[in-house]
Parts: structure tokens; C-alpha cells; sequence
């Protein structure tokens, strides 16, 4: 089977960008990771967007980006799957070069949140739950994290004070990212006193939502230019798997079964077992979601997973190293770009450029984004090439 | 290489569905071409779809339908590429089998334009073009179209009437259709006098806005079961093309770069020129899309696209049938479902399924459809298996 590389990657920093449009932040991410690959040339270009429509009033982003990153012709189209948009990309750039009709590919993931404020934003952001049966009734997805936070603290017993360790790494981790929004470690007492968003969500266990463009070219390794001053990184497991859309649907909303499957899966055609893997970048869109992630691919028992957190074991150092280089929560959370961030900073731990941050001996790395609450789950493995 | 083949096909007739949900017609469609194709199961969903997020608040459509159509689990994602959104989910579906880690994927085009109304839907639709710089001042994709026929007419001194032809026929074939919108052929008369919309686009030039839902089982060929009632299709080229996304950008505007390269590269891939195929299904969202799609595809040299209409040349009988169907102008034209729609009509075409609109000996169809002003075109040719 050919073999998909990264041949190079680019992104900007997270943040809020009131006054720099979504296709000057693309463009940007676009040209880093073209020249980070040599020079290689794109020959097709996926989009990884969730709000664009709803926010910006913009569709058919591949024509837009293709011909506003000097592209124009490319192969383009978006991908959408609510918070996992830029995990599908990847995953749909991924099939394209498998197929043999397309050599190299660029994967992008943008999204511009601050072109609103306020409801309308809200709004666009609940089109990840069912609409019909969820957001109508006001449900956002920062009320599911506090539904599945509540429930989980209820079967295991276990307090609010409990889940802080994830927000503790991510921040420490996201202080030495220079593309992270939040720049400060946060202290043990400030998780305890941040106020309450959705109780028992607090301040602390939100990622903040933000503006981000991340790009990936993807190539079959043979097409990749000599001379390149950094390891390219290969793709080995790659995987989409779905849940029911809404949360009440499930006999219990605690398994994440789409986040369990899609880990699996990936795991498996790439021939390893999740404790294989060197770092796990997931899904703290919610630091619920983080513990529940830890547990589905199979590194925690059920209810245990917050232990990890708690024992050091998510660190830099520790047993499975999670959030890097900040995760959603510390380098914030770009909705549909999110994905395409996490495979950069993997990328960067493999090739052994993630500075203060670098996990020792980094090989191999597990990425899963999660759209709705884990309705679409995308996973993908990553492997240093030699 | 893998052959892909259609294994199987479901629509529902093209209209108003003013108390059918997004889901429920999908699940239709989605029901009739697994049926079709002998209850081969699929592995993947990929949705086609342009307006659900600004017109129903609806994102994350692939965990929604798989879900709701009874195939939870599956691999799913939705892909946007405005009008063309159709034909770039066939196209991400066919790379996914081709690439063989996918066996059976379906591809769902579905549109729900009327869960509103009036300026709401207006602005949803020109998000197709650049919005920054071509909606922002009001202009729509009909208005967009006037300037494009009123060009063709000066440069080519042709009068409006000119354009009939391709309304004539759409709404003669529709008239067969059952899944059609409109069953009533219309006179020259009818057309002379229609109502302009938007000066010198007339009530005839622009197809109807409408609801839908198509799907196709895509599958590799060895995987479609023994016994099935029905021929099976081959996709033997597929493409996207992009050019720029504003209108005002292009050097001529008459060209249709996209248009023209997507068709090139679809046959030279199915190893065919374009006067190979027996039908071209090309996308007539409006009449003067239709005249440009047959020149730039080298149907008819520049400024002669009509005389094909005037001349007889595109009926079931002509040179080149068009819109065996009805067309989007006669089947309705349900956004980022019509590419999909066009590939269920060319395959029952190339079935010999086409009842009264049958075009005899039909062996090889082109389809194509066009997002914002040709700024993403997806062309693909579909064969007769044996």
C-alpha cells in the first residue's frame, strides 16, 4: 500500500482575530506548510470548517482558498463534521492519496469565530447536537459536557475537583506554545474558585473558542523533495466512526462508543495497540470529554480516568502524555481547524520540534478530534518515519 | 486499479416538502438504493449537502443520517462545495473505494430549502460566491447569471430567444419524469413572454430552487452481490476543478475554466473524449449555464451553445442529449443534492431505465455539476458495465 506522509505543516496562533479575515488566516497557515514541504506542490485541497456559513455567510471554501493561496484549479471541497471537520479532512485527504488519483494533497482547518458575537454564535455552535431535538430547546454543547460531567460524578462518585488535573497540563503545556492563546499555568486553587459556565462546567474545564488555521500537506512518500530539514511523518491509521447524533439516543452516554471504535480502528490498521503510542492529543473541547477519551481508547478503566490527570500520568513525562502543546483547552479551540491543529503538534512531537514541550523518544502519536458529543469521532495514528 | 461501480441508486421526487424533515427524506432516498442494490451494506456515508446549517441549523449531517437511516457506526462526513456539493461527495466517495479502505460507501445528496423563506434563503444560496466581495452587495446567484447571459449576448450578438431551447427541452423531458418537479412541457410562446426575474434571465432561464434527496451505493466491483435486477455502472473519470471564486476576477468570463478542465480530466481519466459519451447531464441551473457547459466541454465552439438547443441537437434523439430528465430546470434543482440526482438519472440511462425519455444504445454518460459561477466544477463519465 502506498505510503501517506506529512510533508509538511503550518498554522498560525489561536486567538481572537477581529480584524483579519478567514482567508487571510488560511492563506497564512497555507504558505507555512507549503514552504515547511520543500516547495512540494498541492494538487488538491480539503477544508476542514464547521461555521463558515453561519458566521462568515460563506460557502465553497475550496474555490475560495485554492485561488486566494495563488492555487487556482486545485482539486478543492470542504469537509464538515461539526468539531471533527479537520480530523474528516484529514481523513478525506488521506483516502484521496491512497487512492493513486492524487499525489500530494493539502489538508486545511480554519475557522473564524469572531466575525459574531453572542447567540447567533451559540446558535451556530449547537448545529453539532440535533437540532431538532436538542438545540431547539436551548442545549449547547457546553450544557451536554455539564450533563455528561454531572452524570459521571454521580455513577463514580467522584467530585468536581477531581477533573482539574486536565486543565492543570493543558494550561502548563500551553504556556511554552507559541501558537496557544493562553500563554499562564493555572494554579490548583484557580480551578477551585473559577466560576461555574454550566455548572458543574466551570470556567477551567471549557476550552475557549477561538480563530485558527492549521494546514497539513499530505503526499505518497515518494513524491517528497530530498533535502527537507525535518523528518516527515508517516499516516498509518486513519478512521471516522459515528454514534447517534443525540445524546439521548444512547443507553449510556458515558461509553463515547464512536471515540472507543474510531481508536481502534486506527490502532488497528496501523498494526499497534493504543498503549503503543507515545502521546495521545484528544478531545478536551471539555475536560469531561478528555476523561472520557482517556477511558474509551482503553487507557483508563471506566470512572478512572480523571485518576490519570491526577497521578501525573497525562503529563510531559508521564504514562501517556496528552494536550501537548496545550490541547483545545490551553491552546484553544478553533472549532473546525481543531483537528488539523492536533495533527500539527503531533507532527512537531515526532519530528522532535515541540521545544520545552518535546516528549522524550516520541514515535509514534494518536490524534482524535470529536464533532457533537463524540456523534463523529475521527482517529488517526502518526508514526516518525526511521 | 479498483473498478468503482454504482451498485445501487434511490431518489425522491424533486419538490416543496414543506412537512418532511432533512432527515426523513434522506432516509428515503437513502433506503431506496440500498434495496436497489440488493441490500449490500455500506461502509461509509458521505453527504452532499449546501444549506442545511444556514437553513435548517442542522451541521454534523453524517453521524445524523447514518443514525437515522438505521446504519449507526458508519464512517460519515458531509462535503460542501455549493452547487457542485453533489458531485464532490461522489467524487470523495469514489477516492474513498478507490483507495481500499473503504468496500461500499454511500453517497447522499440532500437539500432542505424550505424550512424558510424569502431574503433568509436568498443570502444562503449567494454564499456560493465570494461573499466579502460579490454578496455583500446583494448580488445572487440569478443575478450573477444575468450578467453572464448578457454578456454572452453582446459578445455574440444573440437575442434572448436564442435561449429557449434549453428550457423547452428540460421541461419536455421533465414531463416524463416521475421524480420530476415540473410534468408540463412549455411552448416557445410560454417562454417568450415568461416574466423576467432578473433582466434578461427569465421565469424559464433559472431552474426552481427545491427539495430533494438522492443516493448512490458506491462499491468496489467484486463486492456487488450476484443476482441484482439492475446493470451496474462503472465511474470511469472524476474530477473537481476550481477557478476563482468571484466572477470579477476572471480574465473571461465566458470561459468557465473549471467547467471545461473538470470535463477533460474526467474523460482523459475514462480514457474517452468528450463526443464519446452519449449523454452529457450538465448543470442548468440556469439556461445560460447550460450554453457555456456545452461549449466549454467543446460540444459547440464559443457563442454556439445555443444553436445545439435551437438546432435539436441536445433532445433525446440530438447529437448530445441533455437533460434527460428534466434537468435542474425541469427535475427542480435541490442545491447540493442535484449533482447526486444527476448521477442517479444518468445511470438509469445507462440501465435503460429511462422509460420514454430512454436515449437509445446509451453506453457512456458525462455529469457534471458547477458550484458559485463555475468556481468548483465536478465532472464525472459513468459506463455501461458490459
Amino acid at each position: 500500500m502506498t505510503d501517506v506522509v506529512i510533508a509538511g505543516i503550518g498554522q498560525v496562533p489561536v486567538g481572537e482575530y477581529w480584524d483579519v479575515s478567514l482567508r487571510s488566516m488560511a492563506v497564512s497557515a497555507i504558505q507555512r506548510a507549503l514552504k515547511d514541504a520543500g516547495g512540494l506542490a498541492p494538487q488538491a485541497i480539503y477544508i476542514g470548517n464547521m461555521l463558515a456559513s453561519t458566521v462568515s455567510h460563506q460557502a465553497n471554501l475550496g474555490a475560495l482558498l485554492a485561488d486566494q493561496a495563488g492555487l487556482r484549479g486545485l482539486e478543492g471541497t470542504t469537509v464538515e463534521a461539526a468539531g471533527a471537520s479537520g480530523g474528516a479532512a484529514i481523513r478525506l485527504g488521506y483516502l484521496a492519496v491512497l487512492s493513486g488519483l492524487v499525489d500530494t494533497a493539502l489538508v486545511v482547518g480554519v475557522e473564524k469565530y469572531t466575525d459574531q458575537l453572542g447567540p447567533a454564535v451559540e446558535s451556530a455552535l449547537a448545529q453539532s447536537e440535533d437540532s431538532d431535538y436538542e438545540a431547539v430547546h436551548g442545549m449547547t454543547p457546553a450544557a451536554q459536557a455539564a450533563l455528561l460531567m454531572r452524570r459521571y460524578m454521580h455513577e463514580y462518585g467522584v467530585a468536581h475537583d477531581c477533573f482539574a488535573g486536565f486543565s492543570l497540563v493543558a494550561h502548563a503545556n500551553a504556556a511554552n506554545n507559541p501558537n496557544a492563546m493562553f500563554r499562564k499555568p493555572i494554579s490548583r486553587e484557580a480551578y477551585a474558585r473559577a466560576e461555574d459556565l454550566v455548572e458543574p462546567v466551570n470556567l477551567f474545564d471549557m476550552a475557549p473558542y477561538a480563530d485558527g488555521a492549521a494546514a497539513l500537506l499530505l503526499a505518497r512518500s515518494d513524491r517528497v523533495p530530498a533535502g527537507l530539514d525535518h523528518d516527515v511523518v508517516r499516516i498509518t491509521g486513519s478512521s471516522i466512526v459515528t454514534d447517534t447524533l443525540a445524546l439521548h439516543d444512547r443507553p449510556d452516554p458515558l461509553a463515547l462508543n464512536a471515540a472507543g471504535f474510531s481508536v481502534e480502528r486506527a490502532c488497528s490498521q496501523a498494526g499497534i495497540l493504543p498503549e503503543d503510542v507515545d502521546l495521545f492529543e484528544l478531545y478536551d473541547a471539555f475536560s469531561i470529554y478528555a476523561a472520557l477519551s482517556l477511558e474509551t481508547a482503553g487507557f483508563a478503566r471506566r470512572g478512572q480516568g480523571w485518576r490519570m490527570a491526577e497521578e501525573g500520568q497525562i503529563g510531559l513525562n508521564g504514562r501517556m502524555p496528552v494536550s501537548t502543546l496545550g490541547g483545545l483547552k490551553g491552546r484553544g479551540n478553533p472549532v473546525g481547524a481543531a483537528g488539523v491543529y492536533q495533527a500539527v503538534e503531533a507532527a512537531l512531537q515526532l519530528r522532535g520540534e515541540a521545544g520545552k514541550n518535546q516528549v522524550d523518544g516520541a514515535r509514534r502519536a494518536l490524534v482524535q478530534s470529536l464533532g457533537g458529543p463524540a456523534s463523529t469521532a475521527a482517529a488517526h495514528v502518526l508514526e516518525k518515519m526511521n
